[in-house]
Formats: C-alpha cells, sequence, structure tokens
C-alpha cells in the first residue's frame, strides 16, 4: 500500500524527495478553487507563475492575465481570484497567465513531482479518484499563507486522506494531525474556519460567497495537471 | 493584550520576526524534557550545540557531554537522551554540552529571540507563568523531526496555548489548530501518541517509559533560559 503525507507549507517541500510521488498543490481561498472552476468551464491551459512581473509579460505572448497579490487583483490584470470570474462561456478556450500569493508559489516548489494535480474541495473526489489511478507514494502540498500553515489547505488534505484510506496509508505526523484536524471541523467547515486569521483577512476583502463556495465538495469533476510548466486537464 | 502563536518547525522560524518575542523552544522527545529535568537536579549550566563536532570539542573545555543523533546516544558522550540519565545527584553542578537532532537545532534558529525559554510538559505550567511574567508576544517553536511537523510538540504548544489563553491572545492558525489537537488528546496523551510515526520510531528504542514521562505535566517548577549562548536557571 503506497503512503500519503501532507506538507504543511512550500517552505518544506524541499524535505520531500517528490520525484516519485504525485504532489497534490491545495491553495483552497483560492488559487486552486479558481482554477479548477476554470477548467470546468473550459479554459485551454494555466501556466502558472511565481514571479508576478513574468506573469504580466506573458499577456504579449497571448496569454489573459489572472492572479492576486495579498488577496487583491493585480492592476490590468484580465481577472483577479474568485472562482465567480472563472464560470462565464468567455473563458471557453483561452490561455491563461496565473500568479498568486501562495498556490503559485507552492506549484513552482513542487514542480519535480512524478505527477503534479490541482485540488480544491471542489474536485475532491475527482483527484482522490486521480491519486488512486496513479498509484504513487502521495504528498498533499498545503500552500498556506506567505509560508505558514493555514488551516483551510490542512483541512482540505485532512479530508484528501481521509477518502484515500484503505488504499493509501498515512505515512506521517501531518498527514495524522490533518485527518484529526478535519473530523473536527467537517460538521461545519464554514463555522469552524470563522476562527481563521487567513479567513479573518479575506473576510475584510467582503468574498463570504467565495469562502462558502470554495468549502463546497464535488461540483466539478476535473483534475488539472502540470504537463510542461503548463496546467491542462487531466484525461 | 500581546499574542502568542506557534511555528510548527524549525524550518519555519526564519517566517517570524523573533527579536521582539518570547520564544519557547520545545522537543518534548526528548531533548528539552532532558533539560528541564537536569535543571530541576542542580545543573550548573546547558550550552546547546546544533553541530555534533562541536559539541564533542567542547569536552576538552572542561564540560560533560550530552546528546543523540536519530534518536540514539552518541558514542564516547558522558550522557544521551533520556530524562532519567539527568536525575542522578552527580549531575549538581556540572557543565554539559549538549546536541541532538532537532531541540538544540530549533534553540540555534530561534537565538535572536528576546527570550528564550526551554519548555516541557514536565515544567508547562512555570513556562507558562514565565511567559506572562516577560508578558512580550510569545512563539513557541517545536523542533519536530528533522524539519518536519511533529504531533508530540504541537500538543505542547496546544496545551501552553490553552494556559495562556485570557491574558494572551491567538496570533493565526498554527496556534488555533494546536490547541484543536491538544483538545482531541488531552484525555490520553500516551494513547493519542500510539498513532505518531516518531512516538513509534522511539518505540523501537525501548524507551516507553521515557516517553510516559515526558508527557507529564507539572514534573518540575524550573525554566532554562538562554543567557550568552548558554541555558541556566531563570530566577
Amino acid at each position: 500500500m503506497k503512503s500519503v503525507d501532507v506538507c504543511l507549507s512550500p517552505e518544506l517541500v524541499h524535505l520531500y524527495d517528490v520525484t516519485d510521488k504525485t504532489v497534490v498543490v491545495v491553495d483552497i481561498l483560492r488559487a486552486t478553487s479558481c482554477m479548477v472552476t476554470a477548467f470546468a468551464h473550459g479554459v485551454a491551459d494555466i501556466k502558472p507563475y511565481a514571479d508576478l512581473e513574468e506573469c504580466k509579460a506573458a499577456a504579449s505572448a497571448g496569454y489573459e492575465t489572472s492572479g492576486e497579490r495579498n488577496g487583491e487583483k493585480v492592476e490590468g490584470f484580465n481577472r483577479g481570484n474568485s472562482p465567480f470570474e472563472y464560470m462565464a462561456e468567455a473563458i471557453r478556450g483561452k490561455h491563461i497567465a496565473f500568479t498568486t500569493t501562495n498556490g503559485t508559489q507552492a506549484i513552482d516548489k513542487a514542480q519535480k513531482a512524478k505527477a503534479l494535480l490541482i485540488g480544491a474541495f471542489l474536485n475532491i473526489q475527482a483527484v482522490a479518484n486521480a491519486v488512486q489511478e496513479l498509484n504513487h507514494p502521495t504528498l498533499i502540498v498545503c500552500a498556506g499563507w506567505k509560508g505558514r500553515f493555514n488551516l483551510e489547505d490542512t483541512l482540505f488534505a485532512g479530508a484528501l486522506a481521509k477518502r484515500l484510506m484503505g488504499t493509501f496509508k498515512p505515512e506521517d505526523d501531518a498527514v495524522l494531525a490533518a485527518m484529526e484536524l478535519y473530523e473536527n471541523a467537517k460538521g461545519n467547515l464554514v463555522a469552524f474556519l470563522q476562527k481563521s486569521s487567513h479567513v479573518q483577512r479575506l473576510a475584510r476583502l467582503n468574498i463570504h460567497k467565495d469562502i462558502e463556495f470554495c468549502l463546497t465538495p464535488d461540483v466539478y469533476a476535473v483534475v488539472p495537471e502540470l504537463q510542461n510548466d503548463h496546467l491542462i486537464l487531466r484525461r
């Protein structure tokens, strides 16, 4: 039986050898929730950028630009970081360059993974299925907040690990802790996260609707996967 | 009201400005439990070393040597990493050079703290009292296991934060998670930690007695504190 573990911050990815692993990157609020929503609405591909200026420059190569810094849309970009911006028919067939404070940094740090999938509550069962199909040791990488631990990504990690139990075994203490926390929270994720500082920070930006949506499981059955520096729809 | 936060790994200490903070370093199994036990039995001072060779070399400067790598005593050292080795009358007045896989690394990384205290379940209320006396913003730094998250240090962090609630406020998600986990575990810490990979690793070394002792709260009322690169008894 293969193992599943959780890396609680992008700053800890170097402690893991990802080259033989499936890595699931998660940034619930809101990068990976946006990416999943975009693929569910027919985006062609998304190129993730850690660097803001490089992302801006991609506009001249035919990309539409998306993203945020510190939770707010970057000036001049086509789209920000709300999943509701990725639901219009206009997204179909588009090529998007995407940069965020945390999520695209985590993708960058884990890019040497054997397989790299994008996870969110929105597509959690589809991701669980893909992880089981791939059947490699699996590491769930939480994007966190500027390198620090956050609750919502950890709760997703616990929820995904729970769905893998029986076909995967827990590797280390971080996955045990994530599953414990998810058990405490699962009755009402929104209420549980009211305590979270990151959620309070985002709540000041008036995105309650985003938060509730991003915590909804199994809205979409798509799995974005990294191939040659681009996220594409996994077939 | 000052804040209390938790740093879940020494590899994340650089994300925090510790210069205005009280830092409590914890390595329950077993470095900080040993240090607290040693001060309760009259050790004069302990010089922590991140580097094994430097620690060895301290013997020629009049230090007795203590420590472990990967859970096992270093060959040629006077003492290993079991708290029961630090209870004899022979410890009184001694100068000890101490190096461990995780605990002394964490002390090294947090050494610029405004005040640096050594915490363990064994002295948890004494540490809570000292943190309240100092009344700075406080960061509990978990030693973890080779940079990764571990449960026992996180449970201590949650337990200490709980004792500070009312006089300190939680800063960020990590302290909220640590308190949640401690609530789940507090009925029986030993049983809760049976799931932990690190505890299973140590159990193979036949230290069940050490583990039970290290999880016992309020055995001693001493607080070791870093002063000029040495740990001394806080007065």
